[in-house]
C-alpha cells in the first residue's frame, strides 16, 4: 500500500482530505502541530478523528512559531476580529504552511511515503499567501531537490485536492466520503470542548459552506443564539 | 540598517557567514536549533559566538525533526562513520535545511528582516541534497509565494555566501573578517565540552581545510593524536 502523510489541523478541511487520501487507496499518517494556537480544541479533534478513521498512526509535533508571534492566532495581544477585512488578515501565522510542509517532508521521507497531503483552499479562504496553488506548487519544487527520497527515488507528491473546491463542495465531497463533521473544529475562538464562537472568520465560512451545501450544520457552538 | 536572520550552527561555516551578514552592514539576528543533535556541544558554541560578535539577538528553537529519526546525527541506534563514503551518507538529516529555512523565514516575516543567511557548501561538503545552490534557488521561489512580507513588500533574499567556495576559501574568508575559529565546533561527536573526534568527515573536511589555507588550525581534539 502507498503511504501518506496527511496534515491534519482537526477542522473541516484537513479532515475531508484525509477521507480523500484513505478513499484513493494511502495508508494514512496524521500529522498535528502544537505551535501555540489558541484554539487549542483542534488538537484534541485531531486525535479524535485519526483514531475514528484509524489512522496507521498519528503524531503531534510541538513547533516554536507561536513564540515566533505576529498573529492573532499565536498572539494573546493582538484580538481575533469578527471579519478579517481587506488583504491579508491578522490571524495569518507567519510562514505556517511552510513550516508544516517541511516537517511533513521529513516524516514523509523517514516513512518512504508517496505523498503529502494538505487541506489548503484558495477559494473560500482568509487571504493567506500560502493556501495558493502557486504556493503548493513551489513546494513541491523544493521537495523534489530538498531530501535524499527526492534525489535518489523520485519526488514525494504534494497533494492539494481541495486548492480549487468551494466550501459547500468540499463539505459535499466530505460527506459523500463519510467524515463525520460534529468531530471537527474550525473555530479560532473555539473554548477547551471545541464549541465555536459563531462569528470568526472560520465560522463564517463554515456555516456559509453548510447552508451552500444544502446540508445540517453539525457545529456545536457557545451560545445557541450565536450561530443565527 | 538592514535586518538578516543567520542560521547559525555553532561550526566553522555558519560563524563565517555571521561575520559575512555584518560586514556587509546587516543588524544580524541569529537561530539555532536544538533538534535532539548528539553533537549538542555546537549549540553552547552558537551562543558564545552569538555574544562575542555582539548579534542584536539570538535565538535557539526546539525542533521535533530528532524524534523522526532517520540519521545518524539524531538516531543513537546509527553511529557516525569515519567516512560518509559513496552517496548521501547516514549523517543525512531528512529536510533539515528545509525545516531550518522554514523557521528562519517565519521570524524573518515578524522581523521585517531584508535577508536569510545560510552557509551551505556545496564543495566541500557530504552530499547532502539540501546544501546545493538548486535547493537554495528552490526554497527562495518558495519564499517569495509562501509569505504575507513576499506578497505585500518583495520577497526576503536567501542568501548562501558560502554555496560556491572551498573549505579553505571559506576559513581565509572568515580569518579576515576576524572569525575566532577556536570557538565553533564542527565534529559530530563533539564531547560536551566542544572537542572534536578527528576522525569523522565533519573533522576532515575542517582539517583539510585549514591546511589547504596554511593557517594553523585552533581545533582542540579529544585526543592529542588523533589530528595528526
Amino acid at each position: 500500500m502507498a503511504k501518506a502523510v496527511v496534515l491534519l489541523s482537526g477542522g473541516l478541511d484537513s479532515a475531508t482530505v484525509l477521507a480523500i487520501a484513505q478513499a484513493r487507496g494511502f495508508d494514512c499518517y496524521t500529522l498535528s502541530f502544537d505551535y501555540g494556537q489558541r484554539h487549542r480544541a483542534e488538537l484534541a479533534a485531531a486525535r479524535q478523528i485519526s483514531r475514528r478513521v484509524r489512522a496507521v498512526e498519528h503524531r503531534e509535533m510541538e513547533i516554536p512559531i507561536g513564540a515566533i508571534g505576529g498573529s492573532a492566532l499565536t498572539d494573546e495581544t493582538i484580538s481575533v476580529p469578527d471579519d478579517g477585512g481587506d488583504g491579508i488578515p491578522v490571524t495569518y501565522v507567519p510562514a505556517r504552511n511552510t513550516v508544516f510542509l517541511s516537517l511533513a517532508l521529513a516524516w514523509a521521507e523517514v516513512l518512504g511515503a508517496d505523498a503529502i497531503f494538505i487541506g489548503v483552499n484558495a477559494v473560500d479562504y482568509s487571504g493567506y499567501p500560502d493556501c495558493r496553488p502557486e504556493f503548493i506548487e513551489a513546494f513541491a519544487a523544493l521537495a523534489a531537490l530538498a531530501t535524499k527520497q527526492g534525489v535518489e527515488d523520485g519526488a514525494v507528491a504534494i497533494e492539494a485536492p481541495l486548492v480549487s473546491m468551494t466550501k459547500a463542495d468540499i463539505i459535499r465531497a466530505g460527506t459523500e466520503a463519510g467524515v463525520d463533521y460534529a468531530l471537527t473544529v474550525s473555530c479560532y475562538r473555539a473554548d477547551d470542548a471545541g464549541r465555536a464562537c459563531g462569528c470568526c472568520d472560520a465560522c463564517r465560512f463554515r456555516r456559509d459552506g453548510f447552508e451552500a451545501a444544502g446540508l445540517a450544520d453539525p457545529t456545536r457552538y457557545q451560545l445557541g443564539d450565536s450561530a443565527s
